[in-house]
C-alpha cells in the first residue's frame, strides 16, 4: 500500500496514456493485467499478515491444505509441485519449513522407497483447520467484494487458466489425480 | 504450467472441499484469491518470456514504463518505489538493471542535489516503444479473454484497488502527483 492513497486510479492513468499511443484496443488487456498483479500482491499481503502469528505465509499455507486434503494425508514431493504448480526446489524449501514446525514429516513411500512423501502431522490437521477458520473469516483478504465481483472474477479467470492448460476436463482422468 | 492438464479445475475442486467443511460462503473468495494468484503467475509468466529477448522482465519493463510516461522522462528512484508499490531496494535493483542495459541514467536532481532522479535515455524510449508493441500484439498475455471478460476482472478489481487504500479520486490532487 502506498503511504496515501493517489488522487486518481494509476492503472486507469496509464490506460489513457495507452489508449492515446497505442489505440483504444490495446487499452483492456494492459489494465487487465496490471489490475491482477496488483490484485494478487494486496491479497497474498493481508493473507501473509493473517498467517505471520502461525509462521505460514500464503505459499506454506497452500502447501499445507493440499496435504489436508489429499486422500491420505500425504503425497510425493514431485506431485506436490504439479499441484501447487512451483518448481520441486521449492516444494522442498517448502516442506522443509512445514518440517521444521512439526506440521509435516517426511516419510518414505510404501511401495516405492525411492520416492519421499510428505506427510501431514495431527499438529498439521489443527493448524490447517485453524488458520483456514482464520482466513475464512476475513473472507481471503477479497474485501470490499461482493458475491457478484468475487464470481465475475473467477468465471473470467476459469478462462485464462483453462486457456493456459491448467485443466481439460475433457481429458481422461488419470487414477493418479484422485489423490489429490 | 503443468506437464500436461488436470482433468479437473483444481480451484473448483478446492471449492467443493470448502463448501463440504467450512460453508457455502466460504467458497467464492478463496476461489477468487487462488485464481488471481494463479491468472498473475500465467500472464507474467508470459510477458517475461516475451520480454527476455530484450534482458527485460515484467518488473523492469514496468519501470521501464514509469519513466517512458513521466513529464520529464525523469522520477526520484522514492517516488517510483511509490507508484511501482516495491521496496526502494526494489526500486535500485530495477534501475540499475536499467541502466546497464543504457536505458535509464541516473542523475541528481537540479533543485535538491541530495535526491537522484532515474532519467529515461533516447535507447530506453525506443526500446519502451518497441517492447509496448510486442506485448500489445500478444494482448498483455491474457489471451483467450475477450472485452467482455477483461471488463468484468478490471472493474472488480479495481474495487478491490479502491478498498485496499492505492487510490481516492476524492483525495485532494498533491502538484507532485501529476508528474508521473
Amino acid at each position: 500500500m502506498p503511504p496515501s492513497p493517489l488522487p486518481f486510479d494509476p492503472i486507469r492513468e496509464a490506460g489513457r496514456q495507452w489508449e492515446a499511443h497505442w489505440g483504444a484496443e490495446t487499452v483492456a488487456p494492459m489494465e487487465a493485467v496490471i489490475s491482477i498483479v496488483r490484485a494478487a500482491q494486496i491479497t497474498v499481503g493481508r493473507l501473509n499478515g493473517a498467517l505471520e502469528p502461525f509462521d505460514l505465509t500464503y505459499a506454506r499455507y497452500e502447501a499445507l491444505m493440499l496435504l489436508f486434503y489429499s486422500r491420505e494425508g500425504a503425497l510425493p514431493l514431485g506431485k506436490m509441485g504439479v499441484r501447487l504448480q512451483v518448481h520441486l526446489t521449492n516444494v522442498t524449501k517448502l516442506v522443509d519449513a512445514l518440517e521444521r514446525l512439526g506440521l509435516v514429516e517426511r516419510t518414505p513411500h510404501p511401495e516405492d522407497r525411492r520416492t519421499t512423501l510428505a506427510t501431514i502431522t495431527a499438529e498439521g490437521r489443527r493448524v490447517a483447520a485453524e488458520t483456514t477458520q482464520v482466513l475464512n473469516a476475513m473472507g481471503f483478504g477479497t474485501e470490499p467484494l461482493g458475491a457478484e465481483e468475487l464470481d465475475a472474477v473467477i468465471d473470467a479467470l476459469r478462462a485464462l487458466r483453462r486457456g493456459a492448460g491448467d485443466f481439460d476436463e475433457t481429458a481422461p482422468a488419470d487414477a493418479d489425480d484422485a489423490d489429490a
